[in-house]
This record gives structure tokens, sequence and C-alpha cells, in this order.
């Protein structure tokens, strides 16, 4: 079953901490709002202007994104546990 | 009787938890703010640009849609339980 | 004695509950802002852009609409209620 | 003297109660913010966008109006109580 | 010693009752936000869109004008107390 | 050692007081928010707008200028207080 | 192990005290908001208009910036703290 977000969402799949020391990201403890590590699963067609406009993301499936904590809502889609956040929640691309 | 939402508005029925199991989107009980599944009944003409141009919705009549648990505004016509809300409040299409 | 209403802004007639009953629309008591159903009297020539175009409203006199119960502001013109209300606090046209 | 209003900016001259109830328009005593009527006695030359154009309002010297109660900002010209608001503070107009 | 506004600033000083009574204008005590007559003593170039395009302001020094009793900036220029404030605060030309 | 502010940022050096009567501008001590004299050491590029348009600024280096008092961001650049700031805090330019 | 900031934003290692003696460059103690010097890492492709016109940042690779002490996300990259701010949180280029 899929999911397609909607204009400028994505759908991101948490990175445990484990694959993080990998990756060689770590998070510091002490940071107040701690960005975390995810993967994009699915992304939006693209923001959308007041006058129609769509501009494609920049982000695509398969990266390896940094997000803040808190953003976006969290949903589970055929069991599993996925975040749907807009692509302004992103941070960056790793790797 | 129809009702014709207005503008980016977008009438919607509230899929009930027992389908939901069945479409494998299961929402978890934790989230602050669960969203929900829904099925699109009617949309409007699309969102209007302050110069007047009218950008068509990117949801359709029939799209199951996922949506924030406290979106829109509940309404019953003809007697069902419905929902309007805006399509910026609907996070992705499921299927 | 006429009233016309400035730019986006509609004139609308509350309808009444017993109306209301025949039409098939039935707000419910348990919602939080509970929609209210009525009827256009008059509109503006539409919505002014900063730039001075001006889009016609998409709805007319002698639509039956929904509205936000806290929509608008009262008044009374050759003794009816009626209120004065933006076109963007309409949800939709029944019918 | 003269008073010649700046950009989207009207001057109005308040009705009084015993001149509404032979033009028919009665505020009701229970709205929580009543309409007035009122006279334009003069107008701005137009709101001004960003880019410098000037869009002429809506409302001319000489038509009845209804704005909102708390509408402006008092002022005595020539020993008269008049009140300076912005078009976007009338509700329509009368007539 | 001069003093050129920035953008759309302007600077003004303040005329007082005495000269006020002559002008026919006079404030109520009881307005809760009390207009004041001035004299426009120069202009900014004008206001700058985001563009960088400049639209030239609409008053000119020695306009008489009405602005907000709070508006603008008190400064002391060789000696005499002026405001500086924004065409905007301004409310119209007198005379 | 220079320094470069970016975008409408604005390089400030403070004006003692001392050198203030030789000016000729003698801020109240009475006003809530006290206007200040500086000079500008260093401007940016330009306000850059949405769309990557940029405006260069209004000021330039060695104008004095008026600004608020808490305007901008205090910095120490080779044992120098300096401040920097936004163009839009600038009030003016004296001279 | 690379990281690519989106959009607008921007990587920086921050430059410790000692370093900054030999620059030139002290904050005051005394500042409420302190600006902190570092060097740019990495840059994203630039601000994207709401119409998706990209416009490229200001800032590169290698430059010294002074940016507010609270800007940004703080991340661990291969060991290294870093900070992910918006280029709009940078003060100026250094030297």
């Amino acid at each position: 079953m899929g999911f397609r977000p909607l204009h400028d969402r994505v759908l991101v799949r948490r990175v445990e901490a484990e694959e993080k020391s990998a990756g060689g990201i770590i998070i510091p403890d002490s940071a107040k709002e701690k960005p975390q590590e995810g993967e994009v699963v699915a992304v939006g067609a693209g923001a959308k202007s007041e006058e129609g406009k769509v501009s494609p993301l920049d982000v695509k499936a398969g990266d390896r994104i940094l997000f803040g904590k808190w953003s976006g809502t969290e949903v589970k889609i055929d069991g599993e546990d996925l975040i749907i956040m807009k692509e302004s929640d992103i941070l960056g691309i790793v790797g």
C-alpha cells in the first residue's frame, strides 16, 4: 500500500541510533532541539505557489536527511512508524 | 442534496477504525495529534490567488486521504457526519 | 432600501432550524463551532488585490450557504436581522 | 477648512440614531460589535501598493455607509466630530 | 544643519494647541488615541518595495497634517523637538 | 581587518554625546526610546528580494545617521565597539 | 562523509575564542546576544522563492562569519560539533 504526500510534504523513515553510529552522525545530548537522521520514503509533487505554479522538491526518495526532532506528524503505514513533514523541516542531505 | 465546498475547501467522510485495519493504516495512540483516514466526497473549484487566478486542487472525490485530527469543521449533511477542511489540512493520499 | 456590501463582503439571511430539517442539513450539537445555513442576499463587487484588480465572488444572491457560527457582523436592515461576512467565511454552497 | 484623508483613509460623519430610524437601519443592541451608520465626507486618493500603484477607493463623498463601531480615529474639524477610518473598515453602502 | 529622513519616513514639527484654535482643528479630550496636528519639515525619498522600486511620498515639506498621538520617535535637532514618523502614521492633510 | 555586513545590514560606530553637542543633535532624556547618532562604517551589498534581486542601500560609509537606541547587535572589531544593524533601523541621515 | 545543507541553510564550524584573539574580533561580555565567529563549511543551493526560483547564497565555504549566539541547530557530523543555520542568521563576513 502506498502513500503519496501532498504538495511540499515528505514521508520519512526515522533512522535509529544504531545505524547512525555507522554513518558517523551523532546528535549531541545537550542540544535543546536535537536533529534526527532519517530516510526519505516518498515526496510530494512540490510546493504550490499562490498562482498555482508547482516547484518540485529538492529531496527524493532514498535521500538520507537530518530533520528537527519535533518536525512533522507521526503515522503508521503498513505497520511501520513513519513521519510526514514539510520539506522546509529538513535541514540537509547526508552523504 | 449536494454540497459544493467553496474555493480550496474539501468535503471529507471520516473512515472508521474498522476499515482502517483493512487498508493497513493504523494511527499510533501515543501521537499527540493523530492523523485520521478519510474519503474525499467533494472538492472546491480551487484556491484563488489575490489576483483571482484559480488553481485546481490536487485531490478529487473518491481519494483516500490522511488528515490531522483537529482539521476542519464538522457538519451533518443528509444525516451523515462529514468534515469540511482546506486542502492544506490534507497530509497525503493513501493507495 | 438596499445595502451593497463592499469588496469581498456578502450580506446573508440566516435560515432558521425549522427550514433546515426540510433541506436535510442538520448541524451536530456537539460541534465546538457549529456551521449554520443561510441565504445570500447581496454580494460585493469582489475582492480587490493590492494592485487594484477586482476578482468577482463565487457566491451570488439566492445561494444557500453554510457558514461558521461566529462569522460576520450582525445588522438589522429594514427590520430584518442579517449578517455581513466575508466570502472567505463561507464553507460552501448547499443544493 | 478642508481635510484630505491620506491613501485609503476616509473621513466619515456619524449619522445619529434619530436619522437612522428614517433610513430603516436599526442596529441590534445585543450585537457585540455594533455597526453604525455614517456619511462619507471625504476620501483619500486610494490604496497604494508596495510598487506604488494607486487603486481608487470604492466609496465617495456623500455615500451612506455602515462601519464597525470601534473603527477609526475620532477628530474634531471646524467644531464637528468626525471619524477617520480606512476603507476596509467600511462594511457596505446603504441605499 | 539638515536631516534627511530615510525611505518612507517624515520629519514633523508638532503644532501647539494655541495655533490649532486658529486653524479650526480641535482634538476631543475624550478620544482614546488623540490625533495631533503637525507640519511636515522634511520627507524621505519614498517607500522602497522588496524589488527596490521607490514610490515617492504623498506629503511634502510644509504640509499641515494630522497624526496619531503615539506615532513616531521624538528627536531634538538644532535645539528643536521634532518627530520622525512613517508616512503611514499620517491620517491626512489639513487645509 | 575588515568586516563586510551581509545583505541589508550596516556596520555603525556610535558617536558619543560630546561630539553630538557640536553637531547640534541632542536627544531628549525623556524619550522612551532615544535615537542615537552614529557614523556608518560599512554597508552590505543591499536587500535581496525573494526573487534574488539586490537593491543597493541608501546609506554609505561615512554617513552620519540617527538610529533607535535598541537597534542592532553590538560587536567589537579590532578592539572597537561597533553595532551591526539593518538599514531599516536607521531613521535618517544628518547633515 | 558529507552534508549538503538544504536551500538557504549553511553549515558552520564555530571558531573558538583562542583563534578570535588572533583575528582581532572580541565579543563584549555585556552584550545581551553575543555574536560569535565561525567558518562556513558548506552552503545550500540557495533560497527558493514561492515561484521556485533559486537565489544562490552570498557566503561560500571557507568564509569567516559573525552570527548570533542563539542562531541555528547544533549537530555532530563525523565527531565534530557544527551548526546548521540560515544565511539570514549571518551578520557579515570577516576579513
